[in-house]
């Protein structure tokens, strides 16, 4: 019971420090403004961070926590590779477009985390990127894909799935769910009509 | 003559400070460091450049014009809609490829601009992305492009190409020019093998 508080308020100040954070940039966030946006004192921040660096690594590992359970639920189901391509490309679009702040945040404040850190994102991202590959190498392997390098494939759907963060808002005139359809039709078969 | 070398000055101290301003970032760089890194002093550069502002809006509006020239130079040829967009993924990728502290200055800069400079900035994009999403417009009542609502066409091709930005340097595995060409057959005809 005790542990379920704890987790609950250090989610609401996770939260609330993503959006301030996202808005802000992260050097002009205080840990009196995560505070003050909730109505509790700097030690309550304080009795669940050590200091504002732990926040924002926080904030980086739960996006790290997102997208690899995403692609892992994908890995273990038993799919062609195509089918786990197109999921990946669906799924990666909307979490960039359901969590702007996340996005935000990953792109811009990289390189406000110590060394350490840097290295562990630098690390995730490529073991992300490495599995990806082997499922588009598999592809090529059973001619089922086109022989491009995987390293350009993975270029093309990272590129695509991102850079909807740059215009991308809800409320728009299409659904996220609709866009990242879009998403795969394109990068699965192109714009040409067959 | 006296006009030309005067071109010549500027145009070696525009290149000096954009180096300089993507390896540090603008606030970072001062008018004497880029005097300095060509064996100048501050009032040479003063002589050319209004402030640090005027050099940074010079880059921006380098960056426009070669866009725009390279936009409107294939836009005046006789091509097929299919043949337009392909030259534009192709050409777009290769400036990102080329001028990668363009890029870096280009996507990270910006908001050093002044507020009118800034609406410049977003008149410009506007209208190279209403240009191109013409086209795609053009080729899908022509039917030979995808049904695709041309701005999630347009954020497909700009986010394959500007992507790139995140991991090509020269000298590896490709050539820029390789790698335009395949993202132009990703983006055409898709990943998957006909």
């Amino acid at each position: 019971m005790r542990l379920t508080k704890q987790a609950f308020v250090q989610e609401k100040i996770l939260e609330a420090a993503t959006n301030l954070i996202a808005a802000k940039g992260f050097r002009a966030v205080t840990i009196n403004d995560i505070a003050a946006s909730l109505g509790y004192t700097k030690s309550v921040v304080y009795y669940y961070f050590k200091n504002k660096n732990e926040v924002l690594w926080q904030i980086f590992k739960r996006i790290h926590e997102t997208y690899d359970s995403m692609l892992t639920s994908i890995l273990e189901q038993e799919l062609k590779p195509h089918e786990i391509i197109n999921q990946v490309i669906y799924n990666h679009s909307l979490i960039v477009m359901k969590q702007t702040d996340w996005t935000t945040i990953y792109s811009r404040d990289e390189n406000e985390l110590s060394e350490n850190q840097q290295k562990l994102v630098k690390d995730f991202k490529r073991d992300y990127d490495k599995k990806i590959e082997a499922v588009y190498d598999a592809g090529v392997k059973a001619k089922d894909f086109k022989d491009v390098p995987s390293f350009i494939a993975l270029s093309a759907f990272m590129g695509v799935c991102n850079w909807l963060h740059n215009w991308y808002h809800e409320g728009g005139q299409l659904s996220a769910e609709e866009i990242a359809a879009y998403c795969v039709e394109m990068l699965a078969s192109g714009y040409r009509a067959e």
